[in-house]
């Protein structure tokens, strides 16, 4: 069975998914921890502050000029939703957006500034409902993570971190539905064989690192990954694509604690002067649990949209 | 009177200064905010987390041999303290630090971490106590603003922002002692007199504006100053070769309220996931208050070194 039989992403893919976004997307800085050392990619810098929006644009520039007129459906926990409403804005297609009801309100808000229909409804329903509007209104699913267009737009992290730092020996990426680390991992590990990549995740929504050990996907409930903090990276299950990439390509997948989350909001404040929400500090957190050399270590800071008030408490709390 | 005697900063100056600190600083992107437009240079994202590293390393590497054995003394209300600090520890080169009683912590904390010796004085103390130790112990004093290495080194900020805009056509920056904006607006307006380069400042500390008003250099008491929450801008008055500079090549100073900083604080944190400091955000405060166009305004992000508990304090309030 070759690569593309078995779901895994190619470089050419990767590649041709960089020229497609590059007018529409950040080129994002390496950030260096001062004095910890280790490097951050910001994507926290991107227009709609996370890095869904390299998934989001390369979705959408892949959809034929029909499709672009029917228009597009997504689900998300909020950054995904804001990256497809911002990228149909950008490129004049209508967008629908179904979020869960325990959204952040900031994702929430920032979604329906870049003019999506958004409907809110329970955090276990939301493929359901994003699959009845589809048929209803004869749009077209953009998938969040499940999916080769995402994989390949995400994926175009790793050719940015390879020409910023080719001594780069490990990348440290956190982990949801998976969509992220799919493509990541594979771009770089297609690029650099020796280059290492790890998962982050937190211990309240470790499915991922229990797939892993059990050699196929294990899927949490809502109820259970709905207690971590890092409200990206509640997705019960990783999706199958992601998990083929995940098989071929990522070495070990690491679970924090919710302080260590915490903490690492706190420590990326502090000593690069970034925003990161919860989700974004979980692979830093990830690489100083792992005691990982700061030198060599980028660590994915995925997004920054937290509320200010969780923020806040997080800045000023100790624990 | 050629530029030089009349105290202006010249651009073989400023190139010569971006080559000699050019391995020891971050090129700092342009970030745009979204979705209201405006450029912001980023230099929270220095490894001390402001843009007086620039001006300090100019200033120590233009030192010769013999006066780096003996070492450096500086006084500063925080940023350039560290800057020094940072640089020198980099640099093999010994320094003290003359700060203010009511420094921020946060400043306070950095500075010491570099390795610096740290003498607290009265804020109206600094200068004195600066040539004191200097006279008493052979040191170099490294001056915060009035010196032409500092402005060189500040001004390479503008051959970065024409290189990474070229179709900019203002620059508002902060003004504290008028280091920045000496260099900056002298860089700006040497390599492209078509751009417009405005000072921004708080009301409570507006000593620049009155000069400009005045046309003469105009103190405040640092009981006066000492009332803003932008701790960086809290300079009684501006330098002498500083002076030169802006009315050579300043357009306008504007003054803006405590809220407004406060606000844009907020609005940066939003709009792009950077933490800035209350002096970090009077230039954007400015460009508002102006009602300057966004997509060829630039403002200078000074620096992100704030107290946790103080900036929680301003995210979550509204005023």
């Amino acid at each position: 069975m070759n690569m593309k039989d078995r779901g895994l992403v190619s470089l050419p893919a990767v590649h041709a998914a960089a020229e497609r976004i590059r007018p529409h997307i950040i080129r994002t800085p390496l950030v260096r921890m001062t004095p910890s050392g280790f490097w951050l990619k910001a994507e926290n810098l991107q227009p709609i502050g996370a890095f869904k929006i390299r998934g989001a644009f390369n979705a959408l520039l892949s959809l034929g000029e029909e499709a672009c007129a029917r228009g597009v459906v997504a689900h998300s926990s909020g950054n995904h939703g804001q990256a497809v409403a911002y990228a149909a804005r950008k490129l004049g297609v209508k967008a629908v957006i179904v979020m869960p009801l325990n959204s952040s309100p900031v994702k929430l808000a920032a979604t329906k500034s870049w003019g999506a229909e958004v409907h809110l409804v329970e955090a276990s329903q939301r493929a359901a409902t994003c699959r009845k509007l589809a048929e209803e209104r004869n749009l077209v699913i953009i998938e969040p993570f499940d999916s080769a267009a995402i994989m390949a737009g995400t994926g175009t992290m790793a050719l940015e971190i390879l020409e910023q730092r080719p001594d780069i020996r490990t990348v440290v990426a956190p982990v949801g539905g998976g969509g992220m680390i799919g493509g990541l991992s594979a771009a770089l590990k297609l690029s650099n064989p020796s280059i290492s990549v790890i998962g982050a995740e937190p211990e309240l929504a470790n499915d991922a690192q229990q797939s892993l050990r059990a050699g196929k996907i294990v899927g949490l409930t809502t109820e259970e990954t709905g207690r971590t903090i890092a409200d990206g990276l509640r997705v019960p299950q990783i999706g199958r694509l992601p998990w083929a990439n995940i098989q071929a390509f990522v070495q070990n997948i690491v679970a924090v604690s919710e302080n260590d989350i915490k903490s690492a909001v706190r420590r990326i404040a502090a000593e690069t002067h970034l925003i990161a929400e919860p989700s974004g500090a979980v692979a830093l957190a990830g690489a100083i649990a792992l005691d990982l050399d700061p030198d060599t270590t980028v660590a994915i800071l995925s997004g920054g949209n937290v509320e200010p008030g969780l923020y806040a408490s997080i800045l000023t709390s100790q624990a």
